[in-house]
């Protein structure tokens, strides 16, 4: 099968190249964007793949999706920007200040949460990959309402990523001085456009529309996101660890472990690890570990390519 | 004035020890514990000072308390370690799993959370310098509480700090490869000595005990902790807001700021800086941001000192 | 004495601004190029000041100098960025790559390696600051030179410098993700400006020029440069030491240490260590290190300013 | 082909089960000194194998190279250690400080410098894997003296690592709070093991005893030697290129480039990069980049094993 990437130089675009040169059935034909050979992404509309991986920033994103459909209407493509996770133009609209570019697609992208929606992902044409934020958050969190182990009300998720989640658009406050010895908070509250992606995608799913508090913080690593889900259950830990253990027996990149993860035990892996403990009366924290560039982004996209070409799942993957 | 300090090897220590020699009204008499010249703490008894710190681990540090004042009875003595923040040798029992060793002490100490216990240090001749996790938790939580702008109950504190504040022991989970690109948790729940230390302390001054639900992370920083504490109040941003301002008014080192303060804001100060945002419906969340290595101990430490001896509060540390 | 700063938000500037804030006998007046309050560089020349400091771009900051002693030739001017390091216009056209903008400045312009200069700047009114990694390698290889202590061909200075030292200004490979887990070389050889500052510098001051091979490295650190310099010698190591003790002995800031110092042994201090220790025969190797922010900019710079003003040399950088 | 590895909880042992865990050919059968299951090393003496690793501190690996070979005649054994890549025992005596413990192994051992002893290494019984720091000197420099490219006498190397290379045992230095933000020197000169290991195997290959000043550094990073090594030479960088390039033609690990590579181009990878540049005249500077863990131990490790037993010498490398 042969591979084609929008987007190559970024750190998710790059992270996926790394990857798919040690896929057995999947060759990368081309990446727009680097530096050589230099391919614009006009060009790249042009080149026939099987697959289309576009590592683009929202709002352009979509726009080469349809060229690269309207072309290649055969073709997997695979979306790793935020266009087309939200399901409705309005949606679109509040949480990412602007117009949707091609509303047309929305209601064609299968969700790629793959654990979630693998049967939805077999034989898909179009994906859209969820953002690394909303992953770590959903994995462990859409189980646990979907058989109403916890209250889908006051759910706070506080969210550490590593550095590569910016991107590598040059920008003062992600120099290294800035970064280093430090730690920050950004739009913490309601105000993160991934709370949009988690409520809207449980809902959908499990019928219960979660409210989410959201802090999200610029860890001084390249990569990784630990977060710390706080949840009100009348459940005791034992329980809802079989709960989520059971939810994912037959997902070899989720795992239940005993004592909290790590982000080293998840960087450069597609592991998504998840631990439960008891915290005040009533209370539980749930937290979860994964690869921002791998479980978090082009890990799962290909983890959906393989899903939805008939691959095995972990192929290339482990 | 001379000080002594015992323990001046330690990150604490030997921060004590730089600050103190920029302060114009106090010298360092001599510090044991370190290379050269090596003094072993017995001899530290012995000599004569002013005011004597101590940055011995738990456990030690409530014995060499005990022989310093009976052979200095008018000196100042102020306790870094953990031995005289609780105040019931049972409460001691619980938290730190060993029978205290001089449990006579600990009515006479008074608590060092200088912004809120400032009229009792004043002339106090021995003091229990707060935790580091503690100071950050209690400093934006205790007026909270004790003004009713919050629930006590279901009380979330997201803490992370720096590793200098698991000392300079050499362990294998504190080497420069295991803490460097990572993020790990410890004792998350309810297992953490300074839930003690906070609860029962707020209760103390407020009559009214919260409940806190509390997670301590190991960052690969060497200093700074910052904490995310989820309230749930009926009342706005603005109110809380407020209610913070007024109370530390006259506090030239706590200050309320607008965006949610970083590490880098308050590294090698002696600032304590907050910060209040609007969470999900009824939940507002509570930003502290401090220096462990300052404000958390060696600046708290002299800030102390300067009340109890009757120097201005900022001598030394600005 | 009232101080203005031009170029204030750069990290020169920031650091320039908080040791000022310190000095008992200085007060910042005005800072350009800083948000908050912003006042534009040509605002700050029409601003009274005794002392002007320039943290600005090389080919901007000669043009402000003339402007600034045109508007008040008493005040005292200290340039830091490369403008005036250079003796000839041909010299600053061969490193610097443009024709210089002000000329007319470059004999007016003491050079402020403070040490070795100390002499010329008392009473100067115009003070061209040294770079970062030139005074890393002035510092101990001037004296060996001057006592012909080293032979000054085949001389070869490997230097690692903290990223602070590329300046605030956006750029891709300054990044976090960059920089981070990573070291890397830039113009290695005989290509860096610094070599011709060095080479220049040198040969006025001992009549002797000598030749640098010279490898400039960007280290996953803030702040702080250590230079590794290797020279031929006939002589002992304690000769070459007690040759820079000797040159040093009234020094403050410069130090003989037995150990090779590391970065932070010098990190915010305006110290520069030195250490001598013996190669294969005939080879020496010294190694310096100094704060690249401090004694390699700002502390310098206020070094300077003490001893043009008649200040302790001193004051406000202990 | 079955393997076993004793001291499978350090760096290196940890990072051989990592990538043998990957090769085709090979399944690791136990390693000793982990934690779970715990098999202690005298066991693993019984344990049979087609290949032993031993990543054993020096001293004590020559004991257990000695146990295993005398239990499994036919079997392959690497030791990682710096037991077996001295080819004297009094040499051993000289740089380790010790008497060897097993002087009679020294004659049978290969020295594993793969691109350099490959067709020794065919068939080989017993290999000692070179020194990390050597290997990172070797490669470049041995082929350079060979071919009388370069002066033998003052050889330069500056070599920086990261801080894996310095084990897994905790120690002070090597604490978290005092490697970040940090850079040191540890035995400048003509101190450190690895001289004795590079001059007597270029010496034995070449027939030529080079002279190397050698001063390593303790890196902020956690993989990863990049090393300069000054040489002197009549010959321009060109021909030093061409006469490396032509010496490595056949060897897929070793690649020149243009510019200088940095830590990043080579960590996680078994490559080892290097590139040459003009320093003043007479003076060429080689820059060498690889990964401590990969091709300075467990990388080269899995290499020779593939020569040794005939498998692709890339195999489970890529």
């Amino acid at each position: 099968m042969k591979a084609g990437i929008f987007g190559g130089s970024g750190y998710s675009g790059r992270e996926l190249s790394r990857w798919l040169s040690h896929h057995p059935s999947v060759t990368v034909e081309f990446s727009t964007g680097s530096a050589k050979p230099h391919i614009p992404h006009e060009e790249g509309v042009s080149r026939p793949a099987d697959v289309y991986f576009l590592c683009l920033p929202h709002g352009t994103s979509a726009v080469y999706v349809e060229k690269v459909r309207a072309l290649h209407p055969d073709a997997l493509v695979i979306d790793l920007s935020g266009d087309l996770r939200l399901k409705t133009p309005e949606s679109y609209q509040l949480w990412y200040g602007q117009e949707h570019s091609a509303p047309g697609l929305l209601k064609d992208a299968v969700f790629g949460l793959t654990e979630v929606f693998r049967s939805e992902l077999r034989g898909a044409r179009l994906i859209s990959n969820p953002g690394c934020y909303a992953t770590s958050v959903m994995l462990p969190l859409l189980p646990l309402i979907q058989g109403r182990w916890v209250e889908p009300d006051d759910i706070i998720a506080d969210a550490k990523s590593g550095a590569s989640g910016a991107g590598r658009s040059p920008r003062e406050d992600l120099l290294f001085c800035e970064v280093e010895g430090n730690l920050s908070i950004y739009s913490p509250g309601r105000k993160h456009r991934h709370i949009g992606e988690i409520e809207e995608t449980i809902e959908r799913e499990t019928g219960i529309r979660p409210t989410v508090t959201f802090v999200p913080y610029l860890l001084p690593v390249e990569r990784g996101i630990l977060s710390a889900i706080y949840v009100r259950t009348a459940h005791s830990v034992d329980e809802l660890r079989n709960a989520l253990s059971t939810y994912y027996a037959g997902s070899p990149f989720v795992r239940l472990v005993e004592r909290a993860p790590r982000l080293k035990d998840v960087t450069h892996t597609n592991l998504c690890l998840m631990s439960i403990h008891e915290g005040a009366p009533g209370r539980a924290i749930v937290v979860s570990a994964l690869d921002n560039l791998v479980k978090g982004a082009a890990g799962q996209a290909i983890q959906n390519m393989n899903v939805a070409l008939g691959f095995e799942e972990t192929e290339g993957l482990v």
